[in-house]
């Protein structure tokens, strides 16, 4: 039996209030790797209170900010709370537009009803994906209607941490036949929802045609899906086609109910991924942060070729026992 | 002392003669991750020749495989032998883009001084980080006048297998004001030599300039650098600019020789990067690989939120103890 952290009441019942300055507060300790949230986190997760995750990736460019924006600014009208995880793997060269993207959110930053972060990493994807699921569990306490947790999609470990969300929306731009053809195989298995964005390109119907006949296979492939992914067109500047997304997400969450066979297998699916990426960082820290010194012991022999880093690497191994 | 495997004289020599097939065995192996290929390695390792590596990187769609056609066009014109390791993290979004960036290289492929090898992987870029290195410590038994790393550098483990080169160019694309400015802090510690492809865009001279500016600044901050990165225009379709390039490359090594300081520094900076990519490629292979079961077996009680992903994690870290 564990026994509480002290404040472990108080922080609990601040997050079930809503209290949104307790949460970025933990965000905070979250991000600084602080010790002490652990225990707290253990305790969050149980108290759980399994809101809707609504995951929305596509490739750099597509729209995703102004999109999230739009809804936003729809589920609010609708009378729903929000709040806004976003993913940033902030390489050098998205620096500007991510920038861009935050502000145009900001809109609704004075938004009780709103909370809004952005997560982003130089260095540590690894730790980016604990910390991404550190803060869904602290978020999964309060009482938001949905939870949106957007990465840019550009690599497969953002796209891996879609097994985050309940539901998945790929967002895309209307694409060439060449390039519908080579991204096929990806895309297949990550969306629930496809949106192109940017409607009013002339690529967009073929686009979305092709996405049609992919999933048209499919769901010939898999007959017993209950779930067939919808294909809509958006244009996320102006909003056009956000009502219908919403609907569709809506549709989406009635079909899959977390006691359908599908669902729960996603719900197992995101509790392996979680649990080993808090072992792959522990795992991280521990030995990789340990063993800093060791390595730069064994450089100079590998300098002069009388060691090799593999053999280095095992060696540090065996001394951790 | 370690015994070598039995075939490694052979395995050695045939490289040492520069043999394309056996190099070719050995990358497969690598990727396969094949458990006998480890003490090959550290053997191969300690007889590395040291060749010359330049490291390509930058943003997708920057031209960077068009340059590397070209500069291995413009090496083999001189005389010069060439190996290229072009990475692609193969998100589903770059499928298209980098099948034709590896067909345009192939005019190259039948010529005997050329070797090229694309790497790719769905899931582990980790894995892929510790098979690019390992396949550098192939690569460098071999007699190649130069090698080639080309990777996308969308991500910042991308970017940090830039670690293994000893010169680093980074190819950007005419960009606005506001998009260098935010680049800037980014890729200010990154390029040794940069180039400005596509230079016929309107805003490529301003491109150059705001990247001179930035060069002079840590000038002034660093006024002990023997290098100071140039900055040039190329236009990697028609091959305008790729021999001043070329030229600055062999200023490049001229300049910062071996026994320089600042290129020991860098030389130890690639050997802890390597030795830690090699250790975190084994933790993850040992623990992660081998919890599946037990996390299997967790899932239940952490849906009843019983328990949680933390808890759980860190019991399997003591159980394999």
């Amino acid at each position: 039996m564990m026994s509480a952290p002290p404040d472990f009441g108080k922080v609990a019942r601040a997050l079930d209030s809503g209290c949104a300055h307790t949460c970025a507060r933990l965000i905070t300790s979250i991000e600084r790797r602080d010790s002490d949230i652990i225990p707290l986190l253990k305790l969050l997760y149980r108290s759980g209170r399994g809101n809707r995750i609504i995951g929305i990736t596509g490739p750099p460019g597509a729209g995703k900010s102004s999109l999230v924006n739009q809804l936003i600014g729809h589920l609010r009208h609708l009378g729903k709370s929000v709040a806004v995880l976003a993913i940033d793997p902030s390489s050098p060269f998205s620096g500007g537009a991510v920038l861009g993207d935050r502000l145009r959110m900001m809109q609704h930053s004075t938004d009780p009803g709103v909370f809004i972060r952005s997560m982003a990493s130089r260095g540590q994807l690894g730790g980016l994906t604990r910390a991404a699921g550190d803060t869904l569990t602290v978020l999964d306490v309060m009482p938001w209607d949905f939870v949106i947790v957007e990465t840019v999609g550009v690599g497969q470990n953002e796209l891996d941490i879609m097994q985050l969300a309940d539901v998945v929306i790929l967002v895309l731009t209307p694409m060439s036949g060449d390039d519908v053809q080579a991204a096929k195989a990806g895309i297949n298995e990550i969306g629930d929802i496809y949106v192109v964005n940017k409607c009013d390109h002339s690529d967009a119907d073929r686009t979305v045609s092709y996405l049609q006949d992919m999933i048209a296979l499919a769901r010939h492939l898999y007959p017993d899906k209950i779930w067939i992914p919808p294909v809509l067109k958006v244009q996320s500047l102006s909003g056009a086609g956000i009502d219908e997304l919403t609907g569709h997400i809506s549709r989406f969450f009635s079909t899959m109910s977390p006691d359908t066979a599908e669902m729960r297998q996603r719900h197992r699916r995101r509790i392996a991924y979680q649990t080993k990426e808090i072992l792959r960082d522990i795992l991280n820290r521990r030995f990789l942060t340990s063993s800093d010194q060791h390595i730069e012991s064994g450089i100079a022999s590998i300098m002069r070729r009388k060691l090799d880093p593999y053999s280095l690497a095992t060696e540090l191994l065996a001394a951790q026992k």
